[in-house]
């Protein structure tokens, strides 16, 4: 027996009755699920990290291959042998199998390159790789089929929007790292280096970040010891909704709408004074810098170009204006501002922006999933019923 | 700020750090996430209730439909206009665009009729719907889809089961009620008055049962405001794991391995000897008789047959053997045992019990997909690091 917050008790064996439920925030919001040890975020230092290291400081300085195998395995490769043992396993993941091309020429044709797009192939590659329940499965086989659900991921994408843009698929490159091959596969030409460097710092920096929704979703789908294809299905789902944020898009039709920095004062006071909200900044999270933001800042100052003039300027223009407005709730540029800047310098369509955060994140839920399936335990929680007392009189149809 | 199990606070604006988290049984065990009007299930008293009416008391006298508006709308309908308005809204959600057939198709040659094919199939539909964010739509839009969903299940489930038969799909009958018409897409053919109620009324008691894993899996989905796609997708992937609970099949297996009444007691008490598990025993909330099972029972029994003999004999002699074994810790006959007796008697290939439980579990996500959007709070908990120290210096390669 547990005793909770509003002095009940609830027998931990089953289901509490309804004078035994444990009452907690709204939304569950600072509740502590489960123990793990994939990475924590921490809001008011402005830090987050994946396993016992800084992400920002991995991003500097590792391939996402590297953090893939962090995550996954526990452990970054100590060695050129042990990176090049995980890029290889990785890299025989990407393929589609062939029965997949049509359903996928329909998927594209109905939803496009969209998360629901990619929800619906998910599935769809889940069901042609015949993959089972994790809970029938040991060890080996649950990676295997998690690594491969995030080594296709970038395929599926490509995929679908290729043959959204009435354009045939191209083959992933064996050749090329995760990240350039993502690229290759959606533009048919080789990045520079510079491009696949970039997008790989986004990448690595977007992994994981807590038990956001999605990540939650796919930990309940995995609690239930289903097979990958469901966990994942169900996560990009979540992320696919309006309130889980990352919609880098938006924060560019803001820059576009300015088009200037000599005109963004002038905007960004007009669209405060209407009480608008600036898309791109503020976090439910982090009370001080989004660390992810500042390092893609630096990401996209080394890439150049006018967006990123531009959009350092606005950033600096609206951090400003709001502090002189809400000095006691300041907002600070969010990951998603300066990730639609740093997508857009490596070439991608902006409808792409937010099927690219699947192709990261999707990593950060496959090791969320297996580790939700080191324990036992089903998530299921209750709800409080409080409607009118049961049972009443079923009535006649009149 | 709010004061939890452990003595620390929480910060109900965001994310609490790591030394404000709220501790909470293991699987979120007895925790209420939320307030619900829409049921609730007694395990003690061995009840459970859809709004102010018991659930057997519905399926007793009233139709499907009556229910599912109960659970849409709040009432059962008043009169049989009320009926005919609701029966109406849902025969004309029931067909699936053309678009999608080649698409079934696909899925069934890969899939089947599984569970994982259905997560496929309402993935599509959806995506072929063109469903928006539920958060983008006001009320009568999102409930126009999610009505869809649950109208459309059947239809789809009985596409990929005569798919993968080698069988040409079969139109819905606007004559005919939900459960009937299920049978007649399944088998082209009328089913009896008998079977079309019999099924009825095993769809009525499955309609919902409190916020088991699928059901909360489309609540946390339906709570970043995604489509009703994404939502149903993800709760049919929590349905299809092993530890959801419902796989009727299994006990039929078992009934098949006893083949007679007289042999019945000497299979008991040897499997029980080994420390076998005997299927459609035992609950995780229910400490009494299941009360889905004693109705089912009274089904089965008014449908006869052997089976239905036979399973009475062996329930009766399994409840025994565990009584007698463990006084302590009785075990009941679960909904799952008599299921699969009734979906045999109506005519169900074993392969269709679980897809035909997602054929009225969707009703009851749908209504909780319903009301999880009266509230604005994303679903969103935390885990708590238990990892080694953050940050750590990332080591370059050996």
């Amino acid at each position: 027996m547990t005793t909770n917050a509003t002095g009940g008790t609830a027998d931990r064996a089953g289901h509490a009755d309804q004078d035994e439920l444990i009452t907690v925030p709204d939304g569950l919001r600072g509740v502590a699920v489960a123990d793990t040890t994939i990475g924590d975020v921490q809001g008011k230092r402005g830090f987050y990290h994946y396993r016992q290291y800084s992400a920002t400081d991995l991003a500097a300085s590792r391939t996402l291959e590297d953090v893939w195998r962090l995550l996954f395995d526990g452990a970054l490769p100590a060695d050129a042998e042990e990176r090049a043992v995980f890029e290889a396993e990785v890299r025989a993941r990407r393929s589609l199998p062939e029965v997949l091309q049509p359903l996928l020429a329909g998927v594209a044709a109905t939803s496009g390159a969209t998360l629901g797009g990619l929800r619906s192939a998910v599935s769809l590659l889940a069901g042609a790789d015949g993959m089972q329940p994790l809970w029938d499965l040991d060890e080996a086989a649950r990676r295997a089929d998690l690594l491969r659900l995030a080594a296709a991921t970038p395929a599926l994408v490509a995929t679908l929007w290729r043959r959204s843009q009435g354009l045939e698929p191209v083959a992933p490159d064996p050749d090329l790292a995760h990240a350039a091959n993502y690229l290759w596969m959606l533009h048919g030409e080789r990045p520079t280096a510079e491009q696949a460097r970039a997008l790989e710092q986004y990448l690595i920096l977007t992994v994981d970040h807590g038990w956001n929704a999605s990540t939650f979703t796919a930990r309940v789908i995995a609690s239930t010891g289903a097979d990958a294809g469901a966990a994942v299905t169900g996560a990009i789902g979540a992320l696919s909704g309006p309130l889980h944020g990352g919609a880098p898009s938006r924060a560019l039709d803001t820059l576009d709408a300015i088009g200037d920095p000599g005109r963004a004062r002038a905007w960004v006071t007009a669209a405060l004074d209407r009480h608008e909200r600036i898309m791109g900044f503020g976090h439910a999270v982090y009370r001080t810098d989004d660390p992810r933001s500042v390092m893609l800042r630096s990401v996209a100052k080394r890439l150049g170009g006018e967006l990123a003039d531009l959009a350092v300027a606005v950033e600096g223009i609206v951090t400003e204006e709001l502090a002189r407005r809400h000095p006691d709730h300041p907002l600070y540029a969010n990951v998603e501002y300066y990730a639609g800047v740093v997508m857009d310098a490596c070439g991608l369509d902006r409808a792409l922006f937010t099927p690219t955060f699947a192709v990261s994140r999707v990593i950060g839920w496959c090791a969320n999933i297996a580790e939700q399936l080191t324990s036992r335990r089903i998530i299921r929680p209750a709800g409080r019923y409080v409607g009118p007392p049961a049972p009443a009189p079923v009535p006649s149809l009149a």
